[in-house]
C-alpha cells in the first residue's frame, strides 16, 4: 500500500498535528473573544465586506497559494479564486486519494468562530484584533488540515476492508458508515493524549505563575465535540464520494 | 514604574515567547536546509530578485502591517515601505521606551538563514520550499520579537539603577555596558528552562517513535549562541541611544 495510507503513518501525522492545534488554541486563548474581529464590514472602508479575520485569512491564503500550498492533497483553502502557484509543482508521491471535491472549510470556519472561540476565550473585547486574527488563521489552518486528513484515514480503512463499507456506500447510508468508521478505543486514546499534552504545554513552565494558560479540559472538549466529529464527517463524505463517477 | 517595565512582567513575556520559538524551530527542523529557498532570484520570473523566504516574509508583513502589527513597540518589521494600517490605532498603554530607531532584523535574518537553519536542519533539499518558507516566517517573527524585547529589559534595568550605566553610556563604552547588563545566573536559568521545554515539546509524545523531533541541545545552543547575545546587543544599542537627542 502507498506509504501515506499506512494507518501507522497517518496516526503519526495526526499526533504531530496535535501540538500545532493545541498551541494555536493556547495562543488564541490569551485574547478575549473580540466579536468585532468576526463582523462582516467592521472595517468596510478599508477592507470591504470581509471581516478582519476573513481578510487576514484570505490574504494569507493568497500568499500560500502562490507557494503552491493547495496543490498538496492534504491542504484545503477556505477561499476560492486564489492566485496560481509561482513555484513549479513539487514532484510528489502519487496522491493516494480518489479524486474528490470535498472541502468542509465553510463548516469548520463557522464552527470555529461561533463555537470554539467562545468556548476557549474569555468574553469581551480587548481591542487586540490584529493578534486575534493572526492566531485565528493559525488555528483555522491547523484545524482544516487535521480534519481533512480524514480522507487519508477513510481511504486507508477502505482499502484494508472494502467489503465492510461497500453496502453502506452503495446505499448512501451515512449512519451505517459513521458506525463502521468509529473506533471508540482510538478516540479515547486521542483524548487522553490531548489532555496530557494540553496539561504540559498549557503550563507556565518555570514562570512564577502556576496557573494554566488554558484549561486543559477545554482543549480536550474541542477535540471531543468538534475536531473528532468533523474528521468523521470528512471520512463519511469521502467514502460516499468513492462511489461516484471515477 | 510602568507595568510593562516590571522585570517580573518582562520575564514572563520572555518565558512565554520560548514556547513559540522552540515550536517554530521544531517545525522548521522537519525539513531539509533547502538552500534554494534563500537564493535571491531563484524564481526570478515569478517574484523577481526576492528569495522564496523573503517573498513570503514580505507578503506576510504587508498583511500584518495593515493589521497595525508594527505600531506596537515590541514589533519590528524586516521590510521597509510596508502599507499603512487599516485598523485604527489601539489605545495602548503608554509606550514605556525612549524613542529609538533600533531594528537589528537584517542581522537577525542573516544569522538565522546562514547559521541557525544549517545548525538545526539536515543538509540537502527536499523540495518543500513553501513549507520551509512558512516555518521560516514564523521563526523569524518570533526571534525578532524576543530579541528586540531587549529594549524593555534595558529600559527596566536602567530605571532601577541609572548610575550603574550612565558613565558607560556617556563614554559610548559597549564592552562596559555588555558587562553591566550581563547576568550569568539568569542566562543559565534561561538555558536550563529551554532545555527542559525542548525535551518536553520535542518528544513524540504518545507516538510509536521514541526519537526526538529535534535534538534539545541544538535548541539550547540556538539560545546560547544567537538569541541571548543578540538580545544583549539590542540592550546595549538601546542604552547607547538613550543618550542621543530625545
Amino acid at each position: 500500500m502507498n506509504e501515506q495510507l499506512l494507518l501507522s503513518n497517518i496516526r503519526s501525522v495526526l499526533i504531530r498535528q496535535e501540538e500545532t492545534i493545541i498551541f494555536a488554541l493556547i495562543e488564541r486563548a490569551q485574547f478575549r473573544r473580540n466579536p468585532v474581529a468576526y463582523q462582516a464590514g467592521a472595517l468596510r472602508e478599508a477592507i470591504g465586506e470581509e471581516s478582519i479575520v476573513g481578510y487576514m485569512l484570505r490574504e494569507t491564503e493568497k500568499t500560500h497559494a502562490r507557494m503552491r500550498r493547495y496543490l498538496s492533497p492534504d491542504e484545503h483553502p477556505f477561499y476560492v479564486g486564489l492566485p496560481a502557484p509561482v513555484l513549479p509543482p513539487l514532484r510528489m508521491d502519487e496522491n493516494p486519494l480518489r479524486p474528490n471535491q470535498i472541502n468542509i472549510n465553510p463548516n469548520i470556519r463557522t464552527t470555529y468562530e461561533q463555537e470554539v472561540v467562545p468556548y476557549i476565550c474569555a468574553s469581551g473585547d480587548d481591542g487586540q484584533y490584529g493578534s486575534t486574527a493572526v492566531c485565528d488563521v493559525q488555528s483555522l489552518q491547523s484545524l482544516s488540515r487535521r480534519i481533512h486528513y480524514g480522507k487519508f484515514v477513510a481511504e486507508s480503512k477502505y482499502r484494508m476492508q472494502p467489503a465492510r463499507y461497500d453496502a453502506a456506500i452503495a446505499a448512501g447510508d451515512r449512519e451505517a458508515l459513521t458506525r463502521e468508521i468509529t473506533d471508540a478505543e482510538v478516540e479515547t486514546h486521542v483524548l487522553e493524549r490531548v489532555r496530557l499534552k494540553s496539561q504540559t504545554y498549557g503550563q507556565d513552565t518555570g514562570g512564577d505563575a502556576t496557573q494554566s494558560k488554558i484549561d486543559p479540559e477545554r482543549v480536550v472538549d474541542v477535540y471531543a465535540r468538534w475536531i473528532i466529529p468533523l474528521t468523521k464527517e470528512v471520512q463519511v463524505l469521502y467514502l460516499l464520494a468513492r462511489n461516484e463517477r471515477q
